[in-house]
């Protein structure tokens, strides 16, 4: 089989951001697929066809890349971010595990991305030491896991980035969990609320715990917690949240 | 003032790696300062004073290149991978923290990078569900901090990925860690060796946790350990490591 199937990240939305690896991949594919607004970001041109398709059929997703790719095509299936992070690789490596023995011979690749989380911290460091990233969204799998990863990560100390804090459809589990984190690390710590990072429209805010309130959050917004170690130094230019190497 | 200081991330090592926001600030520095490796990364131009020094002197290196900034210089600081994870964005903040007040005014940015744990992931997915990230040196933090947060984030059940795990002056701790991880993961939990990801002679190497030895990680190796959920489809192009969404 000669086609194959690139899952590439496209970054948090600045073109800037996008690799060099990406952007060759993304002018060699016959063929795109993705979540609607991800697709939206690629320019159309001759020789391209866009697949489009709404959130949560990522496994559709996937089978039709893979399926495309088995008869030939270029394939490029794009994530925001990095596509290894809550995003498209899983389910792509989900659809080839169940799908036909013969999708293992097809030339399959991941090109990473700079992941939401790296995009928000860089207005500060406060990922600088030891830290976990957490999906706070339990349409796959149990709130109660939630809660439990949340209350050990504190007991770890570590810095947390959660990633899809709160959407309309999940109203009221990010204040669930600003709860748990207060209950484990106290009001001070501070928080940043990273809106449409990277983009013009970026948002950037930081409180402390006993600030935060759920709507500071939405589906366009990285949240990171610090440590008991991360600080915040006031400039004339804003504060910037950090997390020293020794932490 | 109108100097500046950008902590840039060069990538894991692939030149094509690099984001063009981050090609542009090294087409634009007067001066680049770095650990000896990532500043030979940098090809040398006119205009441009490469200021190159050795590990362990990131306090010092920091300085500098505020005090350059301060004079009027446009200081770029590189990183391998990413600066806002276990590099130097957070050596920046502490110099400036401790630093004269004027410092404070100084434009600093930090423009991220594909750190190597996104790089290595990229293998299969094995962080496309929760996940954490250690810095297994101990040159920083006592040793029984990092042991904790190994049994913490195998309670948790994350995937994990470790920075730094062994080096000529630090021997016996990666092997304090794969016996923390067995008795904590069991013997079946594989294990992703990622060396010189992204470069002409990357090797990569799946085992599970019982056939994980020392000598197979150095500090040009990347290490990520499943989750439980964490598993192994075996393709006629080698084996993908990938944790399912649902994990």
């Amino acid at each position: 089989m000669t086609g194959s199937v690139i899952i590439a990240g496209l970054g948090p939305g600045n073109p800037d951001m996008v690799t060099p690896e990406v952007a060759d991949a993304l002018a060699q594919a016959t063929d795109i697929v993705g979540y609607i607004p991800y697709v939206a970001r690629i320019p159309p041109r001759d020789g391209l066809t866009l697949h489009a398709s709404d959130n949560r059929v990522e496994i559709d997703r996937s089978r039709h890349a893979l399926e495309m790719a088995a008869g030939g095509k270029r394939v490029v299936v794009v994530s925001s971010g990095d596509p290894g992070v809550f995003a498209m690789a899983a389910a792509v490596f989900e659809a080839l595990e169940a799908g036909p023995q013969d999708w293992r011979a097809l030339d399959i690749r991941v090109l990473p991305g700079i992941t939401a989380m790296l995009a928000a911290a860089a207005a500060g460091a406060p990922l600088g030491h030891d830290f976990c990233a957490i999906n706070l969204s339990d349409n796959l799998k149990p709130w109660d896991l939630i809660e439990k990863r949340l209350r050990l990560a504190a007991e770890a100390d570590f810095a947390m980035a959660f990633y899809n804090p709160r959407s309309k459809s999940r109203p009221d589990g990010f204040a669930r969990a600003l709860d748990v984190l207060r209950e484990a690390c106290g009001d001070a710590r501070p928080i940043l609320f990273a809106r449409n990072v990277s983009r013009p429209d970026q948002s950037l805010r930081i409180v402390p715990l006993t600030d935060a309130t759920p709507d500071m959050a939405d589906m366009r917004t990285m949240v990171i917690a610090g440590s008991s170690a991360t600080r915040v130094i006031d400039t004339p230019r804003g504060p910037i949240l950090y997390t020293p190497r020794s932490a």
